[in-house]
């Protein structure tokens, strides 16, 4: 094992996973680490111990190692809770970092708070610190940041701030549809089909409010036309993004959109606004996450 | 006990429950007994032995007691699987039933099949009976047949025929949203809030496009702004309901509606219409089932 020491970490702890990068004097990736030990499985008290595990090889005993945190990680049920920003507001405040008290001496965790908004009632944790480092890399971006995942964001952000934002839960949606209704019989693959996916996010965005219906027919065209596996999976996956995109129009109708996600739901999304004739342009989900830990990193330690 | 003998059985055997009626010469429900033992949850070989549980002290030893049942008994994963009757028909077809050979020669148990629709893909099964029930109460009828439950059916009936349908999952929808996703935290309770059910209903139908926003906002405003959960309960029943009018309209406006289903459900569709300016009358769902089951009886049995 190679005895690299970190100036600082960066953690991205969400509700089902968490990832850690050890950062150089450079601003530089040293050493990236990553467990499936997320905020939903761990009390309150076993937070400090998985942390360590991942990161000890990285700590210099002789000094105090910054660790820089966002994510469920810092909502009431993870390890401490930090109080959420209101909009309008900049995605990252120094000021409000919350210290989460650790037995080990040789750390400093700061945790990045989420950020909600009043009316009508919305709230995001983690997302803020992608928004900050996409920002951070585009100081006079004003528009709309989308951040698809179980809970997709749509943000407007200007002069630096988020104005207000709207949550969707397709994602999840998705997961609870696949897997815990009557449809998970005809989609049992883990298999794509393009077209049929670009077919769904037309019907989706056209006729919403037949989104139950749609939803049944994929399991009657399987009984009653065989319609395959792999088809009724990307049928469903365009059915929720075009219902999604349908309630999100004022969103991105003639805007300039950015989406940070994961590559493959990026893809979907850039692909499903094209087809209504929307433009986007994707950034990098990690790159938007370690420039916004390290943006609070140097505000913070820069002093 | 009452040593009653049936002249024939009724049977309605769905996906999670099954229930029986004993009914005499004249036609009377002598009496009533039902089971959870649904067809999800048994064996090919099983269902025989579970009607006789049921039945058993309804039958008379010196002759054969004719069954009448529908329901998703006769799906593939069922007793017998029964072929479906194909949109435009009648919803019972006498010379369609499917028999389910047993070993106990004290009956004769007749399924009725399902019906299906080709283009756009869609199936019903145990609902072609109440409707055939409905029709025999009231044969002049021409309209829409609306019957709410886990997959609800809108029927265009035509001159005693099934013209076309629709089925919404919206039934199962409300049950995989409200006991598997986020949502789950905000309404535990079994509690109501009928102006908040309303709200939905307008919500829903006015911008069925938002409804995956419109479900994370029941978290969001019981963690912003304490949304209790009585209210969050009622305001998803709205909002999926809404949805569904929505995608429904063309077969609700300007149109004769007549509901079939549980009473609870029956007086949601009717106050959701009502709300959006549609008129619906009710009509039993027992009625209706056993009405239809005694078409099939007399029909097969009177030649």
């Amino acid at each position: 094992m190679i005895d690299l020491k970190a100036k600082w970490i960066a953690a991205d702890w969400g509700t089902t996973h968490m990832r850690a990068w050890a950062i150089d004097e450079q601003g530089e990736v040293l050493a990236y680490s990553e467990s499936n030990e997320g905020m939903k499985d761990l009390q309150q008290n076993e937070f400090e111990p998985v942390l360590l595990r991942l990161i000890e090889n990285w700590l210099d005993n002789k000094k105090i190692t910054p660790v820089m945190a966002c994510g469920m990680v810092g909502a009431r049920q993870g390890w401490v809770e930090t109080p959420y920003l209101k909009t309008p507001c900049v995605p990252i405040d120094k000021t409000q970092l919350t210290v989460a008290t650790t037995k080990d001496t040789r750390i400093q965790v700061n945790l990045v708070p989420g950020v909600m908004q009043h009316k009508p009632a919305d709230i995001m944790r983690g997302e803020e610190t992608q928004i900050a480092g996409f920002i951070k890399e585009n100081p006079s971006f004003n528009g709309i940041v989308c951040l698809p995942g179980t809970h997709t964001k749509w943000v407007n952000v200007k002069a630096g701030q988020i104005e207000n934002f709207r949550t969707f839960m397709t994602g999840e949606l998705f997961g609870v549809i696949s897997n815990k209704t009557l449809i998970k019989h005809s989609i049992k693959s883990d298999g794509w089909d393009q077209a049929s996916f670009e077919d769904g996010v037309i019907k989706g965005f056209d006729n919403p409010g037949l989104i139950a219906s749609d939803l049944f027919s994929l399991r009657s065209e399987s009984i009653v036309n065989d319609l395959d596996s792999n088809s009724a999976r990307s049928i469903l996956s365009g059915l929720l993004l075009g219902v999604e995109l349908n309630g999100a129009k004022n969103y991105w109708k003639n805007k300039n959109v950015i989406i940070i996600g994961s590559e493959l739901l990026s893809k979907n999304y850039q692909k499903g606004l094209k087809i209504l004739g929307g433009e986007s342009h994707s950034f990098s989900l990690e790159a938007a996450t370690l420039s916004g830990l390290t943006s609070a990193y140097i505000e913070l330690y820069s002093e």
